[in-house]
């Protein structure tokens, strides 16, 4: 069971996102490779100009990593994966560590290759304190001078591990088996018509969602939601019933841990045994089941619709691509467009030394971390937050579906990643294809003649399926130089347990005393008992822009009212003007109101042909409004671990030591994180930086 | 002459748009439309459930109103275009009074059709004061009943006519010939190379471009920039010279009008003499000229990308269209939405009765006015301002490129108008299309199975060409229902006369005494001798939604962050919730910082299944951040004719007399416009209105 267990949860994810309850037996959340299609590559390959310095480790790397490691002396204690217990230390991933900018850019001018390094996650079991650790070894390949040092120069915490009670997910599981069997006749008559509805064979009877947790004081405490699976299980974020339990797990005897409270229609019971007294003497009103049915399946909403079943509209590619693929070193040509991408299990896809017409704009964009802030009033909503990253969003990208995800003339390739000692390749999980927008690029009817550009733009995509959320999220490339980065997010929402009438008549006089209407005031009512839980979205990308070299200055360039007497002018007019003000120390901006002030990367020391500093500037980009920040600062629920969140952008200088805003364990310890952005925001001058 | 001066100007925009200097001799922006193809009408008709009581009149009605003007006796003392005079009256247009929303939902209702009235706009010359004059006449066909009303209920300044030098256009541009060779050895010697640089026969060779102006104590004063045609006529608006004259007209006797001043290389000269006397004692430093070239081609930027050549992806449509149209009848069907759609000669395209899986949602989507305002520093971008219903976006709808405007498969539809006496067709003005999106509307992966759908949405879109911008207007239907309004510009920018160089010396040192870094404070260099000049774009829609019935209330559901202790927690939890505000008076609202609030329209007597209320959320659309409003507040520019320029969002009662945010005329009495919005926005009760 230890093999199926570490499968279902990845290993680094364990803040008991998603526990089995009751009868847990074997995972339901699995992915099978194996009826993949083969990928399909595109007809137009080319060959880079270098290596791809950022890719992963290959198979013959992360093959000769692991030979070093258990061949070597060294202090890690490993045991191998398969043989591991609770009580040993294994490894839990490899990856490339990707080399420092400094190095990079050295290559990139000399083409001095800089040296291979790995990241070697070890799920630490072995030593009272369990928990994950990590390492840098290299360079590789393996040799005399290869070296095992803690991985901390990223880490602005100093430290390299984090408390985790990963290694006893197996304890953990089992005694929540033995809880479940404790309070099965209670659960039963409370939620009876929704436990394992599907009657699936081998299903979990009920679904325990934890929301994260951190340890504090040697104790992690976290409130669980008691679910119902659904009837085809993937409709299990909807499935809340309202009823709540606190648990604690403290230390790695699971003897001593214990359910807290239990929280059921709005009443606490402060240990099991009260709220089984209460049940027994009939004193628990009990809840309408919140049944799974047809309201979940995520089929067409209307029907009868004549033109329905004709045919929609398609794009297709007459003559081929247009882009090029080196397959080998993940590296990408369109129209002027040259760079090179590489998968990370925790950010999946982040772009390099992208180059537009032969120059670099920007040395690197990758996303960082994908945040969803949740409100509420019950126990679970209340304090949930998810920061994907620790799931694994390189990892969780599945095979994507052409002609839906992608035109079915896109590239589609495969991704792998090494996790314990195996490699797992995630089939067709990035697309590149050429699109045509629906309008032009531009266009002018002159009395004599009409120009018109066709707006076509490059995709590089994928879709990270992080528990019920599916972020689509795209690279694009436009004709003018444009890059975009694009998030679209879709799946089930986490739904809260709400009985709208209820709400209404426990709110009415309170709200109708401030003169508001009374409402649910977390989100809205789209089922019988199911209300939208409100929620926060934040998604961090990092950019590294280097306009006409790595030192850039970011300007503000405002858009203000201004009363002014021009000298051809006998009084005072209302108009405007533009003022450039450049940021003198590390910062965060937010998106203006009104589009009254724009953000541009400008090289101070660099003019085009008319005497303007060459310059990329950064916008929303094209969707719905402006991306946004955070609603709260000080979040209880994030603490120091995404500090990020609470501003739009933010400009820093590059360190190799500032790699990345966030570590994916960031959640595991958010009072103080491997990382913590917030320190990084130094006051550093930033005026023609590397930024 | 007279007709041809008539064709080349639309006889309402005459604020001196454009006026051909020296050698006026016959119009160069005219538009053939002999040589179009036939429209392309779709293969799948339908027949709408009811007569489209919006459409504007046909070739009958309009005839059977000219035979009633002309021959039934009446105060309007018309002449008949063809043999009109400065100091005649004369027909402008004439089009569809649209019948007034409570006579409409009679219909909606009961089939009662509402009578058909038409709105006559009269250039009025035979009187001192010239100007433009309307009036309403109906019901139509003519019949004893049929009266001829001044048309004011519909303005708020209780007005029908605006003073208007357009009578008098002839005499304009014959006094500016006078002048041109006034002074043409002197505009020879400083322009030489600029004028008419294509050697084009017959055409003008120079521009003198004004901007709007009002009559004010009986005089008109504007400013016009001297501009190079350019050599292929297309560019002039780049072709500023740094050359800038004031003009004014006092009542009708051109002998009366004058140059007041001219400004040139930052100097002002009182008077055409002293500018003289200047050029004659060799006191006027040359400008160097802003010539044009390859520079202003829209051609494709970058050469011998190896790709382009090849064909780029394109959308085909395999089995014919989803979408039905009524082509009589201007009415449109998709996939559960309805709607009638009408051409206006000022704003275009207005949809009506618009309806989704059966429900009125709305009753009306119409265009109201665009506004460019412009800020700059010297007499002609300081001041300029366009609105370009004057100019009519509906009558300037040019032809469509198949393949490019819209895709080759969609239905292109004509828009006619009724100008002067003639009926003026603008072929393949309108398209209508489905497209399919680059990425799914939604998506989900689960362990078992994986649900996608396509992202589907209608288009319907037409052109506005307005001097330089050419404007795209869509509207947009999407699958959940969504409708959006989305306006694209393209063309050419109207560029100010700069010397960069020269700007940063100017500037340089009052600047750095701010501790600011020198820049032009209106915009950047984009060639030689010009500069962008700043403007801000204002795109004013209204939309008559019709929630669940007409009477609606605009809620404003804002996200705030909260402290809060909840009854299962022992401490202070910092988190959000939403709150209801009902919009209870007319107002104007902004789009929230960080979007932190959402405007809904419900119907508080309609709920849903699960007892929410039925709404719609009015969003800022997709696009580049939200659309903006005016940067200023009471714009010298703009005085009163534009208030709804100030908010980007305003909630009023729909009222018969408040049809629309501005008239076309507007422009031409800023400070007593025909209609004020801002006296629309009255304090009155908007809870549970027809909004």
């Amino acid at each position: 069971m230890a093999r199926q267990a570490r499968n279902w949860l990845i290993p680094s994810a364990l803040v008991l996102f998603l526990c089995v309850f009751l009868l847990a037996s074997r995972p339901f959340y699995s992915h099978s490779n194996d009826a993949l299609p083969e990928a399909k590559v595109a007809q137009s390959r080319c060959q880079a100009p270098r290596k791809n310095i950022w890719a992963d480790l290959n198979d013959a790397e992360a093959d000769g990593l692991l030979e070093f490691l258990y061949t070597k002396p060294n202090d890690l204690n490993l045991t191998r994966v398969d043989n591991a217990t609770t009580w040993d230390n294994h490894i839990a991933l490899v990856e490339v560590l990707p080399p420092n900018k400094t190095d990079a850019l050295e290559f990139l001018q000399s083409n001095a290759a800089p040296q291979r390094w790995a990241r070697v996650v070890i799920n630490q079991g072995a030593t009272d304190k369990a928990g994950i650790v990590q390492y840098m070894v290299g360079p590789l390949p393996a040799s005399e001078d290869t070296q095992i040092l803690p991985l901390t120069y990223l880490y602005n915490s100093g430290r390299n591990f984090v408390r985790n009670p990963l290694p006893d997910f197996e304890s953990i599981v089992g005694w929540f088996s033995d809880l479940g069997e404790e309070v099965s006749d209670m659960i039963k008559d409370l939620l009876g018509e929704v436990v394992n509805p599907g009657h699936i064979a081998n299903a979990p009877p009920l679904l325990a969602l934890a929301r994260p947790a951190a340890w504090e004081n040697d104790t992690i405490s976290s409130w669980a939601s008691i679910n119902s699976p659904g009837v085809r299980f993937d409709a299990w974020s909807l499935m809340a019933q309202g009823l709540y339990c606190r648990f604690t797990i403290s230390g790695r005897d699971s003897s001593k841990w214990k359910i807290n409270e239990w929280y059921y229609n709005g009443i606490m019971y402060n240990s099991t045994e009260s709220f089984r007294d209460a049940w027994k003497s009939g004193k628990v009103e009990k809840l309408p089941p919140n049944r799974d049915g047809s309201w979940t399946a995520s089929e067409p909403l209307a029907k009868g619709l004549p033109d329905r079943d004709m045919n929609a509209p398609v794009m297709i590619q007459p003559e081929g691509s247009r882009y090029k693929i080196d397959v080998e070193e993940n590296f990408i040509s369109w129209m002027g467009f040259e760079f090179f991408f590489s998968w990370m299990q925790a950010t999946a896809v982040s772009i390099w030394d992208v180059k537009f017409r032969g120059d670099r704009v920007a040395y690197e964009f990758g996303l960082q971390e994908a945040i969803a802030h949740y409100a509420g009033r019950d126990p679970m909503q209340v304090g949930m937050v998810w920061m994907d990253s620790l799931f694994g969003m390189g990892f969780n990208s599945y095979e994507l579906v052409p002609g839906y995800d992608c035109p079915s003339y896109a590239t589609y390739l495969n991704a792998s990643f090494h996790q314990g000692e195996s490699t797992i390749t995630r089939k067709n999980a990035l697309c590149v294809f050429e699109y045509t927008a629906d309008s032009a690029l531009q266009r002018h009817t002159t009395p004599t003649h009409l120009t018109i550009s066709r707006n076509n733009y490059l995709v590089v995509r994928w879709v990270s399926t992080v528990g019920n959320y599916d972020y689509t999220f795209d690279y694009i490339f436009y004709l003018d130089g444009t890059i975009e980065v694009k998030v679209r997010a879709s799946g089930y929402i986490f739904g809260a347990y709400n009985q709208l009438e209820r709400t209404r008549t426990e709110h009415a006089t309170e709200l109708s005393k401030r003169g508001e209407v009374p409402e649910y005031e977390y989100g809205y009512q789209v089922h019988d008992l199911v209300a939208s839980s409100m929620h926060d979205h934040e998604i961090n990308f990092k950019a590294d822009l280097d306009i006409a070299g790595s030192e850039n200055t970011l300007y503000r360039v405002s858009v203000e009212q201004r009363d002014h007497k021009y000298s051809f002018e006998d009084f005072s007019r209302r108009t405007m003007h533009l003022k450039h003000t450049p940021v003198e120390t590390e910062t965060g901006l937010d998106w203006p109101t009104n589009a009254g002030e724009m953000f541009v990367v400008l090289n101070n020391e660099s003019t085009n042909a008319w005497g303007e500093k060459r310059g990329y500037r950064i916008a929303p980009g094209t969707g719905m409004g402006a991306p946004t920040r955070l609603t709260m600062e000080d979040s209880t629920a994030l603490a120091k671990s995404a500090k990020w969140a609470e501003r739009n952008l933010w400009v820093l200088r590059q360190k190799d030591t500032e790699r990345k805003s966030t570590s994916e364990y960031n959640s595991m310890e958010p009072k103080d994180p491997l990382i913590d952005f917030g320190k990084m925001v130094d006051g550093e001058d930033v005026r023609q930086k590397d930024l």
